[in-house]
């Protein structure tokens, strides 16, 4: 009997993934997620964990215990490296996986266009590693500035640039901004940590460039109250161990920076590109596979490609964003599609339903973008908390981590302040 | 004022460096702590990190919020090299440290005698890197047993050999094997977890060779009905990445075990010899320095040495163990021997006050030796849950954290599963 059911792999754990493989839980098919780490991230709240106010566990479930329930569904620890859409198997790096439908949702990475050399200086917040990395960089920075004496190059170490003004930027800085203003205050004897400079750049004209403009005005007046110095209209043009140089205009300046982060660019996983190939599809220049109406490959019904690995362009002409909605409505979309094919109904295209954007700025401050409606501060904050809330206690039960967090809150503590290897500046996850 | 006063250094961030600087907080002197760390890690719970039950960030605590409170204190991140007893200087890797009273408390690494290559094959527990190491292991062993078809070496990665019978051993074994019959039996779909074979080896004739017999058999019988497969007088013969050769008595056998844990021995940190080199100071054969009555070091009445690092034979003769209450009571009578020095009045010699093991067997089971009073079971481990509870809500107000544990202790759930660098077998500490 299992022999002959439809064999659905999904390559990929993140929301697409999951969301997938949820809404076939009923489904008379067999299903294999395969991902590379054994557990899902939940990618919002990472940069909480790059800022020490939660832990890489309170955010991240692990895949087969997420799963567990399912029954028609096992999870898969391994890499997929490519496709042989032909023989309908996905090649996986110690072995291969057998498919009659496949949905390939393995994500983004950060990515430094030309510039690659400037990862090892600036890293990019896409992965619980990048997160403790980021972690380490910004409390050893407070350490090393505490043990050297008043001097430029201590300014240098109090000194911490986020390149890129969307919501990953604009939540890593407002973080760490909070993180040295107020929960760290007391915490040194030699240096006064809420003298840190944080600087936000951001080459357009406004932070948060895809939201509407009054809302980016409010989230630069709530990081500029928090300290945070944004610098709009300004382009990167140099990073180097010690200093970041910007442009603006015909102004070029360098400023000495020990601690850099980007969140100023992705491009889609190497699978993308591999499927594209075997496809013959078409991908844009960041990487993305532009998909069919339905979110299959042109000429393979039976391929997938959702969340930030596909180039969705049907609905508004725009390619729609890589946020955690769009890869949970595909997910489930897919899900559906498979179940209709299956009971020889048809199949409407993908739609999007756009429930909405928030980004946070700091402690009790956000703004949210619902269309017509938009609002920002404290409103703003509580619903996220509520949106973030809801989904932790549906996903994971983690109710008490919560709570847990909104103590420290309360209390302006970041309890999760581990630098990976002591002084050694080696990269490590802890 | 400040550059007049009595400047004591303190060496390590474990339980005698924590409670030596807590003990000192109003004496008139200035403290400076250094740790190459930025963290405290609360030990006794390091196994339920390595099994998946609490986060790295859930037992550690940033040394700098931790003694914040404390004015008189700074802590230095900076890793200590060797000392200039004759300069009254601690020299660290990147600078130097003058005092006028040197605390030295590094503590101990997990040491395999003669057998330095079993290192690779069979991780010891003593940092937060071991845990998450060890942790990635375990949890990797039942991924790759799903992925294998029924098979002699399938069975290889569903063995797991903890060497050396102590707490630790008995505290790890336990916890693995509730892992594979409890909280991952409903997870996988290829293998049972529940027939995962978990070894506990012990060279002694008995487990927990410390306490007094009849413990040790309650111990033992804990452990059985957890399934843990007991072989005390057995020695372990070699160890390589697929197998555990032991040895009782003429019997030699080679177990297939893809997962080999190391809790039989310890060596004081390197900064032991460094000590004795510099000082004269003898130590013992696992490296830890022989102290004075005060804890010193013989002719430098301005060096103690406490913890894991001292071998204190004068109270019964018997070096003191290594746990964490001599740790804690030898910081405290290092940081009063200090004021009464600086006040004129004598100095008394140390004594330790024994209040007790606790030793935990997996949920719901431990044994406690109380000289004259000792008890097993659930009272055991009911006491061993309030000492640590205690400790917790002293030290970090964790109390939110603790009770999300006994959440997840009462559903089964463990929810810190992350798996380091997914496929790849390199170390890492998530």
């Amino acid at each position: 009997m299992a022999g002959t059911r439809c064999r659905v792999a999904i390559v990929g754990g993140g929301f697409g993934g999951l969301y997938t493989a949820k809404r076939l839980r009923r489904a008379p098919v067999d299903v294999t997620l395969v991902d590379r780490r054994n557990f899902h991230v939940f990618q919002p709240l990472l940069y909480q964990v790059a800022t020490g106010g939660l832990s890489p566990a309170d955010i991240t479930s692990a895949l087969r215990w997420t799963l567990r329930r399912l029954r028609n569904t096992r999870v898969w620890l391994g890499e997929a490296v490519d496709f042989d859409l032909a023989g309908q198997r996905v090649r996986l790096a110690d072995g291969e996986l057998e498919y009659d439908v496949l949905v390939v949702a393995t994500g983004a990475r950060h990515h430094y266009f030309s510039h690659d050399e400037w990862e090892q200086d600036a890293p990019g917040l896409k992965t619980i590693e990048d997160a403790t990395e980021i972690r380490s960089r910004v409390l050893r920075a407070f350490e090393m500035a505490e043990r050297r004496p008043a001097s430029a190059k201590r300014d240098g170490w109090l000194t911490f640039a986020v390149v890129g003004g969307g919501p990953t930027g604009v939540e890593l800085a407002g973080a760490i901004a909070e993180l040295a203003r107020y929960s760290m205050a007391k915490d040194f004897r030699a240096i006064d940590t809420r003298g840190a400079r944080v600087l936000l750049v951001e080459g357009a004209d406004r932070v948060l460039p895809s939201y509407p403009r009054s809302l980016s005005h409010r989230a630069q007046r709530s990081l500029e109250r928090l300290g945070v110095t944004v610098s709009t209209s300004t382009l990167v043009t140099d990073i180097t161990g010690d200093a970041i140089t910007v442009q603006r205009g015909e102004e070029s300046e360098r400023i000495p920076a020990r601690t850099v982060l980007w969140a100023a660019g992705i491009h889609a996983s190497p699978l993308g590109r591999r499927l594209a190939d075997a496809s013959g599809a078409e991908s844009d220049r960041t990487g993305r596979v532009i998909v069919e109406p339905d979110l299959t490959v042109p000429g393979h019904p039976e391929v997938f490609v959702i969340g930030d690995l596909a180039h969705f362009p049907h609905q508004t002409g725009e390619p729609l964003p890589g946020i955690a909605p769009v890869a949970m409505q595909q997910g489930r979309y897919v899900a559906d599609t498979i179940l209709r094919r299956l009971g020889g109904r048809p199949v409407r295209p993908f739609r999007y339903f756009n429930k909405g954007e928030l980004a946070t700025i700091g402690r009790a401050a956000a703004v949210a973008n619902f269309g017509r409606l938009r609002f920002s501060g404290y409103p703003a904050w509580l619903l996220w908390l509520f949106v973030h809330l809801m989904y932790l206690v549906e996903f994971e039960n983690r109710i008490l981590v919560f709570f847990q967090w909104a103590w420290n809150y309360l209390t302006w503590n970041r309890g999760a302040r581990l630098i990976a290897h002591g002084t050694a500046a080696d990269h490590d996850g802890t």
